[in-house]
């Protein structure tokens, strides 16, 4: 093993620079850690940055979202692209680190020195998930990827604020995924630029993909229509033609002056996001550390304090907030 | 029309106490509009609650979820219980006001003075729907409701947050449920302590059924066995069972002292939810009324200054708090 290397700010933000794949790992685990070199690192690489294609790929767990981004990855590398994948999905075999018998040998990329794949944890980040993906996004942005793939699961807050980043976002769905659907079409979930509904040898996959379709085409005002493909990614029969979608969304947007537009509201919403999630960590410390604050809880369980107002004493407390329903604050 | 009536404090209060209809709606308008009357309100009855059984009914939308409250309730009222029903969830027919077809008669509950049913906006809540829930909750525990339904839909945090407070957590889901199980089986799901598998008259229900125990069963550490009821709740079929099953969870919590203590955890959980919510808003109009933080925003589209810097400086100018990455705040 070699030797551990001590990186300091320059060289670390050099290293980056260079693509050099054991900074760009480094990097990305002090970033993991909000440790303040990573903090200090990206600060100086910011401004090289915004040269890499964002592509969000969510979706239920179980779907097949790796498998895509592996074919979609070697496809990518046939183009002489280099590409960064950044997984925070735990139920994906990127994050597992093994292979789940994918057909699609994830481990050749893992030897590629075009291809850099790295999987976040999902816990115990001071500015929640998307200050972490933000940041190791932003380090593969200045290592010169060109292709960055975010992979994510599920349809919540967490997840949207993950691939809140993306220039475009690819959503997976398989037959037996009703629950989407449903979710689709009751506009619980938001929708996706480009959907590809794997696993195209199961029966029920057309019927699936014509769900899907007839949930789509009632929504008449959007410019963009999100095509639907039918994928098999463990043979990779399709993905070319996801590609060529992602690629058409990103022209579309180009096109149309959208993708400043979409990088300006995705780079708001991300700070945004990530404030909150800071504000949150930081008043969990504050309660767990104060033992004044803890008292207001044993207050609020033996009901002598009503919760609204152990809340207002503690943000009165924690954030010097005056957080009552007064004009204000409204 | 009635002439609106002026409510104050002590008649709101009063009218709630008393179990009156018209003070119950108008209390719950008021949280939902985090009217300073409300908090006050709820503040006054809150020594008085802790006498409902709440019972969070989750899954995803078109399962089924509305139709089985429906029934539900109906069962638990011939046991001459009162019941409060809150839905918070954008694709039940509870929120829409509209029946959509279902052949168990809702209508017929909203005659019944004994139920109070209430559904809430999913947007603009200055504490988030954590907040609004819980303190509709408490009104209609104030109210004397013996048992509360909270309906929502989906599995991500803004769904935990909101039945977040309930004794018993039921899980509904339908042969089609792949994407939940899924969820289920890759631990992204929080397991519940009653699933319910919906339309049972369907060929793929045992299937589901099935599915759903390998996966319950592969926990060998929960003291609780959730059990799982074949239910098709639109002929009320099995719907005692589930009804049954729920007081089993019920006679389970009290049994081993673990009502209290879940009810501490809820209670602290909650409190926690709504104070970030708080911060949350808070930060949002923040940012929207102040030029200076808006200005930061722009910096960053330019690439001149980066995410994390930008959050900081929203930190400490809206929290006054000093959120770096230094020791003090970890």
């Amino acid at each position: 093993m070699a030797r551990r290397r001590e990186w300091t700010r320059e060289t670390l933000a050099a290293g980056v620079r260079a693509g050099d794949t054991r900074a760009l790992a480094r990097a990305i685990t002090l970033v993991e850690n909000s440790e303040p070199l990573a903090y200090e690192v990206v600060r100086d690489l910011y401004p090289e940055t915004g040269r890499a294609y964002t592509i969000g790929v969510t979706g239920p767990p179980g779907v097949g979202k790796s498998t895509l981004i592996g074919a979609l990855v070697r496809h990518v590398r046939q183009q002489e692209l280099s590409v960064g994948v950044i997984s925070v999905d735990p139920s994906s075999p990127f994050t597992h680190g093994a292979l789940l018998g994918d057909r699609i040998r994830l481990a050749d990329h893992f030897l590629d020195p075009g291809v850099f794949i790295r999987s976040m944890g999902t816990r115990g980040h001071l500015g929640g998930l998307a200050e972490s993906t933000l940041q190791a996004m932003l380090v593969l942005d200045a290592a010169g990827k060109d292709v960055i793939f975010l992979e994510t699961v599920g349809a919540g807050q967490s997840e949207v604020e993950v691939i809140g980043v993306a220039d475009t976002v690819l959503l997976v769905l398989m037959p037996g995924s009703g629950d989407s659907v449903q979710a689709l079409k009751a506009g619980i979930m938001e929708i996706p630029d480009v959907i590809a509904v794997n696993k195209s040898d199961h029966p029920a996959a057309k019927t699936m993909l014509n769900e899907v379709r007839s949930i789509l085409a009632l929504d008449l005002e959007r410019a963009w229509k999100p095509p639907i493909v039918l994928t098999e990614a463990t043979r990779s029969e399709n993905v070319e033609q996801v590609w060529e979608e992602v690629e058409r969304h990103r022209s579309f947007l180009e096109e149309h002056g959208g993708l400043e537009e979409r990088r300006r509201r995705n780079l708001a919403g991300e700070v945004f996001a990530v404030a909150s999630a800071r504000a949150k960590t930081h008043l969990e410390h504050a309660v767990r550390d104060d033992p004044e604050l803890r008292r207001l809880l044993d207050e609020v369980q033996r009901r002598e304090l009503d919760p609204l107002t152990a809340v207002r004493e503690i943000m009165e407390k924690v954030f010097k907030v005056e957080d009552g329903n007064s004009p204000d604050t409204r």
